[in-house]
């Protein structure tokens, strides 16, 4: 049987009269799309013609939940509770379900953004409040996350877990993720290098020159970069080169 | 067969660490909440609260969608787009029914939260807008309003419409509601004559001595007066001893 | 004695992540910047950026006050009292003031932005409290709009009072704009006609062949054109060469 | 000479339709106001009617900066930057101070509110950026904290410092305070005592039986406990009758 691979990127990052991404070039080439809800980004509007696309092309539709802080983009930690956490998550992912359903779509899945991503990859309160919103969505939302901590939640209330790998970015030795100051055009046979190396040896190269395990079933891809439509491009077709076989997270359930 | 009436109130209106309204109490009395939605009021650990204690006492939950407008609290109209109604809707109540569903509930009915109420019962391709939001939420989303123009839109879109009728406001002879400069105590047998002459006569007298027909579904009970409680038990006993039989709208449907 | 003409621009309108404008650019040309205060456009952070910018080319720093509405940009009317719209003047640009105070400059105008701009164009009530609001700030703050309306309230309240005109908009045989549907490449040379035939001829000319009487103390320029840099060029060097005198409002005061 | 002491209290804390608070009643017994500036409380038309009361009583007109969060009341950390500390404090100060002078008042101080206040407290980065935004609003503008970190920073920029003690809350042996989870009423008798205390013998009791010295300029007093109205007068009159003369802070400088 084929390696399967998801490509997620996040979308529906413009507001109001701000534009950001290059949602309509790289929706044609991922096949999940964590899309923002309103709260770092995103808008009403924005999420309705972002879903539409997705819907296009058989993208699976996520919801990219976060603090509230659309002036801070949601990168700012800020001090919640679990039961907030659980609040946001299900405020925000309802909001885009009905989006998804009333472009007959479904919510796919559930990832958080930012600060809300680390804080619930390393607390596991707020990845256990994390947990039982998706839950709370449906049995067959998928939670997106990396980590140890995050599994263990989805787990114990029975969410459907899919890791992600990062290839646009460095991995340092203790597979932590080497955050860049601003984004750089990144070459796109590098990024496509390491996406067939997780995929095919599940394994990934740290910039120590060391080589960590990594089992994942999407990758995660930026749209921010200055030519992140090629470099998503060559990444998919370099996979398809290897024989991964390209599928929405949706259909590796089960 | 009795006469069935339903009887709705605003809840949810606290927000963050301010809190208003009377919602434990009114809550035993009434069969529909119109729970806000973040956006004029309410947030979402409020919506969460509301629910479960709507859910508690077999309460209908409607999404009381406004305007972006928390500093106005969604009194203000805007020169906002159709198609912004409609995002608007459907961002707000796909909310609040994530919370509905979490608790085991539904989202039972749709009603426009102030200025967004007058726009939609005025304006022909308003009310068309929210009728599609509504529809997008499910078939069987009930739209609460009064007027004309919002039931034509409803019926246009096969949207079950609940007309409503005002218990603790006057009527104009024109059928126009009379606003108060600010919440005064109401007589609460004033209130329950009014709510029994609509319930079995189907008329409404008027601040200048007329009577107007008034054929409606749902009874709205403000909750911000101070004596909100004992106006609303004193209602709804009155209608019962007329042979009223209150029920929650959606016990109505079909 | 030479003509004097100052020439003003929209600047500081980015947000959080989101960049819009050409601000660099710009501010190397005019002579007054209208500074978005935060609620249509721009932020705490944006702002002093922007303040500093203006202060290294002595240009005059302006607030350019607007709606609560950073959805809309600002570009929807909304029914605010006149009372709100002295608070939200006054808040607005003492914020403003102070970032313009901590960078060794001052406030010089108050421009009004959007649907806030035509609100106040339109209504005499509204102006009233615009200029009641531009008084508080200051003897010597000057308020720029347009129109019949503005300069009685100005003048009611002895507010400094610079009337100003559109050179890359068109006008209509009524004297009023010609909005345009999305921001086009504008010939350089056709703006620049404009600005010399309004500063030296005090007339413009509209879409329907009429001439129009046009006398001005300040043209604005939009910096959202793809090419706004070398137009705002253009416009200033051929005012130069008609021997038009560059100067900030400020110094045409008294 | 007299033993002379300030009466510190949040005041402006209502928002859009929401009330919270007691002003009218405290503002007629303190001596400074910190004022909400919107950010976590607070909007331009509750500003606007705080600082006309503090005019109309004598009261010193302060800024209580804090974090934007409205949802959380300013109680939440979030992870901002030393610059963002600078950028938000002069924003909503500069708003308030227009709104003092609109009045024909002055801005006198700035005190940080909740989890600004706390990381301002610890924090000498954050201290140092919120004590040059007080320099930035004027030479003569104080700054209101309580610990050792920002007396420091005030110091280092020139910046005129008030020590505050808080009456109303209990103290721990470290000199840190006992927060209370909600509101209860206080026997305005103890508050008294320990307001006399503080002002006369320059210490103040633990809850550990010790006793800790204090030297303040200013004691905070909450508006929110059911009975602070007559806590504040108690207060106020045990303090007179022990000598100590009751001045706004901006006497006490120099």
């Amino acid at each position: 049987m084929a390696i399967r691979m998801d490509i997620n990127s996040d979308m529906g990052e413009s507001f109001g009269r701000y534009t950001i991404g290059n949602d309509a070039e790289l929706m044609t080439v991922i096949t999940s799309a964590n899309i923002a809800c309103g709260w770092h980004a995103g808008d009403p509007a924005v999420m309705r013609e972002t879903v539409a696309l997705a819907v296009q092309h058989g993208v699976g539709i996520g919801a990219h939940v976060a603090l509230p802080d659309l002036l801070g983009f949601g990168r700012r930690r800020m001090e919640v509770s679990p039961q907030e956490i659980y609040d946001y998550t299900l405020y925000q992912a309802g909001a885009l379900a009905a989006f998804a359903e009333a472009a007959g779509g479904r919510l796919q899945h559930v990832k958080p953004h930012g600060a809300f991503y680390v804080m619930c990859a390393q607390n596991p309160e707020y990845a256990d409040a994390l947990a039982r919103a998706v839950k709370a969505l449906g049995d067959d939302v998928i939670l997106v996350m990396m980590g140890d901590v995050a599994p263990k939640a989805a787990a114990a209330h029975g969410v459907p877990y899919m890791p992600e790998g990062y290839i646009d970015l460095n991995y340092n030795a203790q597979g932590g993720l080497v955050l860049e100051r601003s984004k750089q055009a990144w070459d796109p046979d590098e990024v496509a290098n390491r996406a067939v190396q997780i995929a095919t040896q599940k394994t990934v190269n740290t910039i120590d020159g060391t080589t960590l395990p990594m089992d994942v079933k999407t990758l995660c891809i930026h749209g921010d970069a200055p030519n992140s439509g090629e470099v998503a491009r060559r990444v998919r077709e370099r996979l398809e080169a290897a024989g991964v076989e390209i599928v929405p997270m949706r259909e590796m359930r089960g």
